[in-house]
């Protein structure tokens, strides 16, 4: 198959999608990005990569990190994390707190805000330096020393983040909330930050496309067995209160960022990640969703 | 691969998960089942088929019926069907009415009660006789035309199905439903007391397994898209307010019924049926579910 | 005090608060009636009265017949009625289902639709003709044999009153309606046409005013204690999402309905109805409960 | 009226009714506390006060501190404080988040914790210092010198109060909160701290009985209008969720605070005060509404 065609192709194709989404507001350092920006890439397991457009620009990972630090915190505490955090989806905006109200504090998946909250908490008590521990492991995995976090960015949304801080408060009433909330704020925060290209991304997400391990640094990350059950948490859990439609359209275990990032996964095929900054209005990139239901419908690589 | 040790493998070590579960006591007509039968069916493409156990013998497939009516539906009017049922997992109880309060009568998705109510609705729009409609349909697709409705389960269930009058009687309120009320509930109710074995529930399935074609009745019965796009949906809404532990676990589309069936799909590969009558506390077969988790870490058939 | 000169001086002065409220567009009956329309009349216990505008023009006294119902069940049954409804303002709009999902079909109040439905169902278990027996009751009180449904506005209520119905089922579910649902829903729909005049409703309101007394038809209607009980009941829980407004503005115990009657009472001094259709967005008459406040402040007759 | 034959009738029955409540465990400064201490104290507008028990041993007046801090902010702002806060009861524990959700961060009423700390917002803004503010405005109204908060207490609460930090957050989330969060929460948690007897509340309800006007400071502390509108959202918010049964019971406004403290107003008669540690589950006094209920029974005082 000829990939660098079918990216070229979706990234002329894919013009008329621009302006249908929106930038969000609430997060300072998105807001003098430029809108139309659009980069693609893949990773194959025999070492081909495939990119296109802004490709090897960087931008902020935002929730995406969530998926690494979930795949950190497995690597420590594996199966014990679902003590402390469900799997389902939420049904619910994904800052919802509704649903907190009603579970005892326990919050549904790891990739509401809520949840990711507690994988950070874990984090945080297993780790000397949480911030550190996440960015060795993304350089690793990617095989780039060359990963930053915005500092300022991290700041300005560490002060503006009421709704986690309110998060935080609850669940640490629960007690399901272990560290300073201050503290676990800022790394929070941080992870956020991390600036990662379409490139850098599609590296970070080759284990979990392939049973765990990773041609590119040549090491087994996760087990088979965990590297599956993350893809389906993303597939069922990945995409905020899209989730439905994104496996009906596109068919791929996903997570997506409000910075416009998407990874995705064809079990045994690929690793692929497509960035765009105009968001839905569940949160996930249009322009990017848009593009990988092509992707999929081209080479028909929907897991179903 | 022997399918047949595994799955006699299977019914043997699965026996100490009986009585795990509990025989739902709402539904009249269930109540005089043996809550230990157990039965699996499995179906591939090249015409094998394998079963052990009760696989024979017929049970009401109650909301399994859903994925059979969906398919109808969507043959009938296509992606039209979505302008009047969601697509997302529902985040609550399956005959939740909260969510239809919030969205002006839309029901999340088809596999929830009131998603099928509306279902049976264009169903009953589209065909001079509903009910025979469907069972024509799982009589041509399983190439067995001694299936039947239990008509006294049925009117039991009609006479104690408050819940679902409330849902229907609410999205009529927002002229999401079209027939009356009263038919619609009758029709509804004998869909679900349609008897089948997994036998016939695998013969049924395969049509989702192979990009809409069956290899039984030698005849494409959905698009490749729409087949795949109702796996999505199994994935996504088909196991109630345990997708996301039945995506982990099992890692398969699939849908259930308070009967103690379930159907799942290992697309390109096999149909599965599995039956036993006692539930877990979501309304999916416990042993069922068991043994679907022992199938697919045997055969390594994830979609992951 | 003048109350005539009162009386008169409020008519005047209320002009301008026409055209701020609506006629409610889902009660058939309604649509033919001026919006315009003005009444309010006063009974005092020493038997005079006091009359301005359309005071003796009927209209359907829609949910102020909750009140009247009410009496009666408590005549019958007493302080029993509290086991199978509440007595807590709802804290959501009047016909929401949420809370009723979260009490196991218990309904808030006996102002709320879903509360008024038990109360009805307990009066048709204790009444050979719970119509008839409400019917009389109100003549009895009023001294006015010349009160009348209006079958044909009960009829058209009863055809769309689909959220009642799935109220009615959801009850039926919990085991907390015991009467067929039709039945109940006729019922219902017939005590809300009642046709009464402000000054009809200023006599059926004498014995709250009066410890229970009624020096109309010169008889206890209730002991001091149920009338003073109802009283409270009327004040936290009469004037649907708005109970906290009009204790604020207006400081007496009063029942609205969404024909555009509102009754209110002075303890010890006075009875009141008021009726205009034009309804704010909680479904209270925005002249009356306006003119009521005028009333108040000019009287100084708050109860705080 | 012999009053204090009715208060010293009232402690020998009440007797029975210890027992039946608990003190809450997530107050520290209360655990240490006798559960079975009971006063009560009367003041009428001629002078005269009545008191039993231990009408004169100080407690936490806890919640009781959002009346007086309403009755700052209305001499301060006057009616505008509802441009910030509702006016409705909450129908849901006092304590919820689920209202905030819905209602872009303005809280139902200010009694209510959500609503308190928006009082307590107001009050900051509109003084040097809110805390002293508000115990030299005690201090006036008392006339007593003699009161202090309990620092410690305070401190401890403040330490353990995420729920309140959550509520604080969202709101300002929505930007309803203007001033720093944790000077916010050190003030409301200073404010529930204060300590007085029943004989001091009492005393500083006597403005809300007697039309704004204090016989014992000799000043008129809120017009005739304020007094009587906060006695109404006393009745319709002042107990938490049993408001309804309040006023069915008992039938006066009053405000209840988890250090056991409940202040009633018989307008125009009587200000009272009660306090026994024991809480029923909706955070009111057992002890005290059983003595207040009898009270009002005994003498009648009802304003229904």
């Amino acid at each position: 198959m000829n990939y660098q065609a079918i990216l070229n192709h979706i990234e002329e194709t894919i013009q008329p999608e621009f302006g249908k989404g929106n930038i969000p507001n609430y997060i300072p350092s998105l807001q003098n990005i430029s809108p139309h920006k659009f980069g693609m890439a893949l990773h194959l397991n025999d070492g081909r990569t495939f990119t296109v457009g802004d490709a090897d620009e960087k931008f902020s990972i935002q929730s995406i990190s969530k998926l690494f630090t979930l795949q950190l915190v497995m690597r420590q505490v594996g199966e014990m994390i679902w003590t402390r955090i469900g799997k389902e989806p939420s049904g619910d905006p994904f800052n919802s707190l509704i649903l907190l109200e009603n579970e005892k504090g326990i919050p549904r998946n790891p990739f509401i805000n809520a949840g990711a909250l507690v994988t950070t908490d874990i984090l945080m008590s297993n780790s000397k330096d949480a911030n550190l521990s996440l960015i060795q492991f993304l350089k690793f995995i990617t095989q780039n020393q060359n990963l930053t976090e915005d500092y300022d960015a991290a700041l300005s949304e560490f002060n503006t983040a009421h709704i986690n801080f309110a998060l935080a408060h609850l669940m640490k009433n629960h007690n399901v909330i272990h560290n300073d909330i201050n503290e676990l704020l800022k790394t929070y925060s941080r992870q956020c930050s991390i600036m990662m290209s379409c490139t850098d991304l599609a590296s970070a997400t080759l284990p979990l496309a392939f049973k765990g391990y990773s041609s590119l640094c040549k090491e087994t990350i996760l087990s088979e067995k965990t590297a599956k059950r993350i893809n389906a948490v993303m597939l069922t859990c990945g995409t905020y209160d899209s989730v439905g439609s994104f496996a009906y359209r596109i068919g791929l275990p996903a997570k997506s960022g409000v910075g416009g990032g998407i990874v995705a996964v064809v079990p045994g095929k690929m690793s692929i990640a497509v960035w765009s900054p105009e968001l839905d209005k569940y949160g996930n990139s249009y322009v990017g969703a848009a593009a990988l239901e092509k992707f999929s419908t081209l080479t028909q690589c929907s897991i179903f």
